[in-house]
Order: C-alpha cells, then sequence, then structure tokens
C-alpha cells in the first residue's frame, strides 16, 4: 500500500473534522499531498466517519484520478487536484459545510476582518468567490469550481489568505497540510460566527460596520508577529 | 411479537433524534412502515428516552390504531398514518420540535434555498404548510396535519422535498425508511440554522436575501449529483 | 436527619440544571415542598454543584427561616418562600440565568406564544414582571421579587402559566414538585431562543411579528391535549 | 524548581479555559502573581493544551523577563506584567477570544449593564477600551495594550469592574488569583452574549436598547448583595 504515512495524516485530519464541529455526516473532505510523488491521498466520497481508516483513504494524481483504492474519492476531489496543480505552495486541502462559513458563502459576502483572531491567519477579509455560471456547472463543476478559485486569487497569496468561500456553497481552506487545512477552516468557523455577531452588535446600536473594521497596522502586526521573518509567537524551532 | 426487526430500526431511529440534538424530553417520534404487511411501528407517547426499546414501539394499521402494544402511541399517529396512506413512496417519519425548524415554522415562512447544503438533499425551498382552521383543529386535529400536509404538496414531489414545516408547530421529514427521515430531519435543522445567518448577513449590509438565493442550475447540478440517474456522489451501491 | 426523601428529589432536581445546560457555577436554585409539613427544601447559597448532596440541602420553614442544616440557604429563599405562601397548587420552584430566558427577562418582555412547543405547557405568553422600586429593592428584596411574581399573576393561573421573568434578572418556574419546575424551566429556555429566532426571521423578511402568533384555538387545542380533563398525550397512570 | 504550588494553581486556571468553552487551540492564557516575591507564573506561548502542564509553565518578573522556564512565555506577557505593576489588588489575570466577548471588542462597545447576571460581578457596563494607534503597536505592541487598559481604567476601580474588552482584539479579566480571573472571563462570555440577544428581542419589538438598562439601584443591590461589607450571598467564611 502506497504512502502509508500520508494516509495516516489525511485520516487523522478528516477526523478531526466532526470532532471541530465543522462536519455532520460525510459533509466535508481532507487531504494533502506529497509533492516530490505528484500524488494526494483525499477521502472517500460519502462514507460514515466512523467508517473511515487510513486504508480506505483514496491516492490520486494531479488530474484526480485514483491510483490507488477501491472507493470513489470524494466528489470535490477535482477541485482538490486543481487547487494542487495551481498552487505549488499548498500541501493540504479541507472542505467543509460548517455552518456559520457556509452562511457567509451562501450570502455571498467576504469575511470582513474584525480583529485578531482573524488577522493572525488571514491577512485581510475571506473572500468570497463569484458564483459559478450554468455552463460552469454543467461542463465540469468540480473541476470550474476550482478554477473559479484560482480566478479569485489572482493577486492575492494563497499563503497568506488559506482560505475562501465558494457561493451558495461553503468554505475551502489550505495550508502546508492537511493539518494546517484543518486548522484553518476552525479559524473560518470562529470568525464567521464573531463577523456576524460584530455587525449585529453594531447593527442595534445603529453604529454603521465600517467603524468596526481592524485597522490596516493591526492586520500588518497580528499577521507578522506569528507569520513574518521575526515572529515571536510560539516557540523556536 | 411482530416485526421484530422493524422495531429495532424504529427504536434506532428514535433514539437517534436526541443524539443529534433534535429533541429534548419526549419532544419527538420516528415511525417506519412495512408496506407488505400495512402495519407500521412508532414510538409510543410521552415516554423517556431512556425507557425506549425495541419491544415498547407500538404497531399500527394504516388507521392508526393498534395492532400490537400496551403503551399508547405518539399523539402525532393519525398525522403519520395518513402520510403513509397518501405518499406510497413514504417509508419512515420523524417529526421533532428542533429548534431552528421550528423557528421559520413559527414564523410561517418556507426555508428559502441559499445554497447547496439544502440543494443536495431538497430540491428548493422547504415548504411551511397553511395553518389549520379552528374547524380542522376541533374536528381531527392529527388527522387534519397529515391533511394540511399532503395538500400543501400538491404539485410537489415528496421525494424531491422530504420534509416541511408545520405552522406554529414544527418539522415533517420523511424518507424511503426511518433513518433517512431522520437524516432529513437533521438536514432540515442545519439549513434553518444557515438560512436565518445567511438573511441576518445579508441584513446586516444591507443587501436583499433574494440576492442569496441559489441559482436553479446549482439546484439542478446539487440533485442529480446526488439523486439523478448518473449519481456521482458516494459509493456504487 | 429530617425530610430525608425530599431531600434527594431536590439534590436531584438542583443536578438536573446544569446537565440541561441552564446554569454555570452556581447560579441557579431549585426547591420543593413539604405541604403537610409546612417545611421546604432548597439548595444552600454559593456552593459549588460537585459539592451538593441530599444532607447539605437546607430545611426552611414558611418564612424562610433554616430549621435544619448548617449552611446558609439560596440568597433567594425568601422569593421561594413567598410564592409558596401563596400559591397552595405550587409543590416546587427553580430560579437559573439561563442565557436566552435571562435576554427576554433583561429586555423586559413577555415571550409571545409562537407556537405548540410553548403551548404544550404554557397556556399564552410568558409574562415579564414589572421591575422592582428603588424602595422594595432596599427593603426585603427577595420577598418583594416574590411579591412582584405574585402581584403580575393577579387574574392569571400559575398552573397554566408555570413560570414567568423577573426584569433584569431571569426566569423563575413551579411546578407540582422541583422536577416539574426543572422541566418548566428547560420550556423557558427553548422556547425562549425559538421566540427570539422566529422575531428575526420575520424581520428579515419585513414580516410583522404579530402574523407569527399563534392563533388562540391552537393554543387550547395544544394545552388541553395535555392537561385538559380529556388529556391523551402520554401514558394513562 | 520555583513556585510549585503557583505553577500548580496557573496550569489548572489555563486548563479550565477550554473546559469552560472559551478557548480554541492555543487562544488563551492565564497567569497568578506571588506578590511578596514579585514574580508571576504564566502559560507558555502556542503549546498545545494537552502539552501543558506545572512544570512548563513559566515564571516571570514584573518586567515580564523570564527567570524561570525553558518555553517562550505567551506572547500577551508584557500586558499581564504592565497591569500587575499598575494594579495591587489584581492577583490573576486571563486572557481569550471568546467568542461573544470578541464579538464585542470587534464592534468597540462597552457590554451595557443589562441585568443582574453582569451585576452580581460587574459594577457596571464592562468597558471596551479605545484602540491602539500605529505607533503605540508598533513600539512595543503588548506594554502598550497594558497601557491603553490602565488608561481607560483612569476613575474605574479594577476590583469592581474585573475586566474590559480591547478593541478589535478581545476580553482581558482579572481578580484576586488566577481562578477568579477565569471565573470572570466566564461572566464575561456569558453577559456577552445575554446583551446581544437582549438587544436583538428589543430591536424586532422596536424597542430601544436604552429601555432595557438595568437600573442603578439594581446594581447596587446585587454588587454589594455579593461583595458589599454586609454581603450575604455564598456561606460565611
Amino acid at each position: 500500500m502506497m504512502l502509508k504515512e500520508l494516509r495516516e495524516k489525511v485520516y487523522e485530519a478528516n477526523m478531526d473534522l466532526p470532532k471541530h464541529g465543522l462536519v455532520v455526516f460525510t459533509w466535508g473532505n481532507a487531504s494533502e499531498i506529497d509533492r516530490d510523488k505528484g500524488l494526494f491521498v483525499i477521502k472517500p466520497s460519502g462514507v460514515d466517519y466512523d467508517e473511515l481508516s487510513p486504508e480506505n483513504m483514496v491516492v490520486c494524481d494531479l488530474d484526480g484520478k485514483v491510483v490507488e483504492g477501491d472507493l470513489n474519492p470524494s466528489s470535490d476531489t477535482a477541485t482538490h487536484a486543481y487547487l494542487y496543480r495551481s498552487w505549488e505552495k499548498v500541501g493540504g486541502i479541507v472542505h467543509t459545510h460548517s455552518s456559520a462559513a457556509v452562511s457567509w458563502a451562501q450570502a455571498g459576502r467576504d469575511i470582513p476582518c474584525y480583529g485578531t483572531t482573524q488577522a493572525d491567519y488571514f491577512y485581510g477579509a475571506v473572500p468570497c468567490m463569484r458564483g459559478l455560471t450554468e455552463e460552469e456547472i454543467e461542463e465540469a463543476y468540480e473541476l470550474n469550481t476550482g478554477k473559479v478559485i484560482v480566478e479569485g486569487f489572482e493577486g492575492k497569496d494563497p499563503v497568506a489568505l488559506p482560505g475562501c468561500l465558494v457561493r451558495n456553497h461553503g468554505p475551502f481552506s489550505w495550508g502546508k497540510d492537511a493539518a494546517a487545512a484543518v486548522y484553518h477552516a476552525v479559524v473560518m468557523e470562529q470568525v464567521a460566527t464573531m463577523a456576524l455577531h460584530t455587525e449585529q452588535i453594531c447593527a442595534t446600536a445603529g453604529k454603521p460596520i465600517e467603524e468596526a473594521l481592524a485597522p490596516q497596522y493591526l492586520l500588518d502586526k497580528h499577521y507578522m508577529r506569528k507569520h513574518g521573518p521575526n515572529a515571536y509567537y510560539g516557540q523556536k524551532k
């Protein structure tokens, strides 16, 4: 069996999704890529979480074709594959239907950056992609979902903004590996909830939501404190 | 004891309701029908969940009369019976007072389809039925609840829309068996929460909620991807 | 030690409060009365839930004076005592700071009856009492809280409306015993959450909240179905 | 190893943060000071909660310099140190990113005192501090966070208001020790949720939120009942 260690990591990442309350039933998937081999491991489609194992994860190539595995891979496999092809620095990808993030995706709005909880991981707003056209959906839905994401990130750095919302659908997140993508999925759900409540707390007092936006220099400070060349959060590694 | 296997399935379905956070105390019930025998099994009325067992489930005929069982069946039995009589393709029914779905039922509004989480299981809005008249309530409340549901589905397919809201009351859902009805009850509660938040995220930014509606071709794609003749979600069976 | 069985029941009722998510820390109390002896048992004040036992419950007379017990009784004891003195049919009382019910109490609004979840236990709106005056607070705060509740129920039946909101404070509920009072505290928290969401679902669609009110004949039916002389919910007892 | 008992207390306080739902991942920290020695113990930075132990807590002096410990202390250490230097009566400090409190901090609003749940611990509104300027952030972010808090409390008593919101960031709380600071962090999260819902319940009925404010004499009564010279809540100690 190929990629034993990677299977284990992807399995763990998938199991973390319901544990963090991001997934009910089978509504989520995580994958991670082995860049040297050009292969990624992803959850099988529609299999209950308590039946998942490292062994029934599915190995795919960068075209999303199954290389090893008896089960169908996640129906979103073509999206994962396209993002891996497009963004070399991305090592892991997660998709969920977590409640608050989906709500922003359904409203078709970016999640504005109202504070440091978001700024520690997202260098600005979590962007909401445009909706797919009827033609894009009919032609190749999952592949084109990937294309719309990459298009939406033109001029943006997917490392500094490790996630987005797909309109009328839900959140995708990524990171250096599957665990980092899970982490960012949790962050997105947290800030999605907080941002809604922030706007409501403004609204009930008649305060414009624009006044709640975190100033750019606060974003700079928090993002750099964790991710810049002189980062001092956490332990030296 | 009749229908031993069906009793077990209905028992499990009922126990899943509090596990999914859909039910407090005894506020819910699940049933499933054996179409060959024309009998369905349903939870007894007002019995604590930790006192339920496959053995104390109640067997009823299609008129809702008890065929086997020492306990009174759920007070909503006549509703279940009428739906089974009216809709041959329905094999299981669930009723709960889950918080978000009840809130939509109380507001008397359909849950609009804002995204794929709903479209994967409901081919459009989750419809809210009209309220019962005073006469309907006094004459035969539970039976007429069933009649109002069937009336509200004239021109609609209960397989493509496996649930509804009864005004000022709460959600009913159904499916090929009791487990599927439970599944759809969970979906309804999830999308009820998301739809409220979606509308609020629109509202705080002054965006009309109509702009958040999922386009019809997205509904088509998601519903067909899971339920159409060429469905490719999940594993071949 | 007096009232051994009653101590056990009151202990269990108090322990159920955090279990139902109604209480954090020590912010709640339950009591039950022995009408024959004219004594009630109540939780001690400010003691952690994991240090409670049937033995450290406090026995009080109808003036709220300690008859047996080493610890101070709940600081709300005078409120409980006054309600027991005023309402002969009440056998158990609960006070909590449960989140949604407190929010309605703080807003100073009755919880309107929007549906059957509430109508099954409350024959109409959950009433919010007037605030206490400065004089009432300074003179005898807890006793006067009881007086304001009884005043607010003039013309109302505390059996048909087994709970209320004390303005800027929180919910009190009652019933035939402490367990029933806990049950009604859970109902209040559930319907408080649902009523807020119901109003919000109306608001985002520009629908007046008055249109969401349950019609009187629905209240009649549901309340009578459970509590009237011909009640048919649950099992014969 | 120094301060063995204090390490244990600070460890327990930190572990209580996720237990109360105030912290996901590593987003929080608690500390406590030994006033005689002029040293405080604080959580290490960015270490998973399940890897924490009394032994890997970090001991710092009042300038925030590490006196004992192999790991970096919390990135917020300079804030803790400044508050300890400024406020002699404060013995423990907690910082979290709890969801509702962060939402108020992001909205840049004080949490108004709408009821007794808040008044039992906070003698008035939970104040939101001004945002830091660009210069303050660049010069010494964490130290200046402490300075902005102390500035915001000019004319206020940090014992009577044991917490605040740092704008676009989140809540800080304190108390006589780390356990008290945790307690106040829980109170802040609770009242932050209730205050939002209170305002929403006003809003849906067109009631001005000012009418929901608790009257001053109710604040006086509740705060004094627990903390005044004649306090009668809880047990004599």
